[in-house]
């Protein structure tokens, strides 16, 4: 049963479990700094499909698929699909769950969609609404570029804000505490979610994401410790999902002036760690799939190995619709927080 | 808190309350025979913005406030946002969400949003993760059309089986037990929600939306049906989203399929009684503001007043992509149901 605590933080009183988890990413990822820890690497960004979005949607389901089974279930053992992507009508989310068959609940806030769907996996399977919930997003560079930006082939220039749209997926089992398989260890339980609001600070530039997230995850992040009577010291790690570089440091300036005590050492970004700097992604990494396979590759295999005991993990989104900015409109952002805890013993 | 019922079907065990709801609607829209159940008619499909993208933002936002307003209540009052619609990235939802102010979770599921708000609204309200969430979805003709088939101004000829999508916005405000403001009498207290499979039976004709969603409708009708142990009998009314008259005669003909009795008497859809014959809109209205607007204005109008006791509310979406589509893949659909009861005495 859940617990409203403070004015907008969700308390999971029975804690429900991260039991099982995996993540695909594309080579580019796995050639980065974090590359060893994805379950998966994918030698063709087409996955043998005939179209981008075809393939983005195949490296969702397979994800979801592994997730599970790695614990010994099948799909008709979770009792909901809560997934999202970038395409619009987050199609690729769609087409997995056609194949999947699990109900589904289609989810978007862009970007911090992984972490929307934990919280709302979270409070379903801490409701006893679900048994299981798997939680499933992906992105793909080449759908996104598309959609979003300009033809691939033009080959335009980017500017030093700019970040690399993420080609991954990652997936989490959400389990009720009485419906864990049999011999499984999970990595860790959801204690907290917190929800996010939509924050804009009159940002334009579809180049610059990472300072459209920043006022949002700084809102959420503040809301958070205040509704909890937490510091940010409570936390081993703050996780953020892909502000990249120039959107952290946004980020923890914004926090500063709410006089927000945060140790910047203890704050990291999944987009800004993603590549490394002779990459040349510039701002890093972005895209759903650049926290969903972070998260549920590894931060989810640390905490199994118990070198992290407490995190906050908070996807961040850019909620950029390309006709508005064309027609003169500030882009909003939104971060949803969700905390992940390894209980003792 | 929730209870699994069958295989696929929440229980809402604490029984939350519909307890406010207003609906807006475009002139048409308010010219055809439910015209006198909505609460605000809009004079300017424009509302005074300078695009319809900001318009239907404005009407969404304005619909959720008057929901809010009629029980006393202001955005802080409610603990979290469940919207979507139908433009790319849910945007009109999120610039509501940004005025607002309220936490907000997005959605989208096509034309099945309002009923999938409602589900996870009342599982939210039910596990006391929130006092009050607000579930508030939109759609408008002019954004929609641009968007999905082909400018206003080419005046392309619609077959048939064409349906019209609606103009018009609905928001409900669902209260947890605890949380009804005083004095206020609910329409209806939620009972269950069957969450839908995403299902795809090869339909590529964009003008043809009813035979997409037909076969999720029977489908979610079919299991929740099989799960609560009722037959279709026991209910008033069910409620289909914005099938049509096209996609109603499909759902009843794949129900008989599968031995699911229905009295077709007792079925009525959104979008097959939204317009009338004369309106020339073909098969009906569509959209997710069809089955928002009708719910908000003339269903729990009638719940209020006593003439329906309990209702399956099921708005059904064709998962259409515009991309996929060209791209020559089949277009999947999905439909979520909740069920309203009013309660005796």
């Amino acid at each position: 049963m859940s617990k409203r605590v403070g004015e907008g933080t969700v308390e999971l009183t029975s804690r429900p479990w991260a039991a099982a988890w995996s993540s695909t990413a594309g080579k580019k990822e796995h050639k980065g700094p974090l590359g060893g820890s994805f379950d998966f690497t994918l030698d063709d960004d087409l996955l043998g499909q005939k179209t981008w979005e075809l393939a983005e949607a195949a490296m969702l389901r397979d994800t979801a698929i592994r997730c599970l089974d790695k614990v010994g279930l099948k799909p008709e053992d979770a009792d909901v699909l809560l997934s999202g992507d970038l395409i619009n009508q987050i199609m690729a989310a769609h087409f997995c769950a056609r194949e999947l068959g699990i109900p589904m609940l289609g989810l978007y806030s862009a970007c911090s969609t992984m972490s929307e769907a934990l919280a709302v996996g979270g409070i379903l399977a801490d409701s006893g609404a679900v048994r299981r919930a798997v939680c499933a997003v992906s992105s793909h560079f080449s759908t996104a570029e598309r959609q979003y930006r300009t033809p691939l082939e033009q080959g335009g220039q980017r500017p030093a804000s700019a970040q690399w749209t993420v080609t991954g997926a990652g997936a989490t089992l959400v389990c009720g505490r009485d419906w864990l398989p049999e011999g499984v260890k999970p990595a860790a339980a959801l204690r907290y979610a917190t929800i996010g609001r939509v924050v804009d600070y009159a940002v334009r530039d579809m180049a610059n994401m990472g300072a459209v997230m920043a006022p949002a995850a700084a809102d959420t992040l503040a809301r958070h410790l205040l509704d909890v009577g937490r510091t940010a010291d409570d936390y081993d790690e703050i996780i953020t999902g892909d502000l990249g570089k120039v959107g952290r440091e946004l980020m923890l300036e914004l926090l500063k002036e709410k006089g927000v005590k945060v140790d910047p050492s203890r704050v990291w970004d999944c987009g800004a760690n993603i590549f490394s700097p002779e990459q040349d992604t510039h701002a890093g990494g972005s895209g759903c799939g650049c926290s969903a396979a972070v998260l549920n590759g590894y931060v989810l295999g640390r905490f199994a190995k118990g070198e992290v005991r407490r995190a906050a993990f908070m996807a961040t989104g850019a909620l950029l619709n390309a006709t508005s900015v064309l027609q003169g409109e500030t882009i909003p952002g939104v971060a949803h927080l969700v905390v992940l805890e390894r209980e003792r013993g």
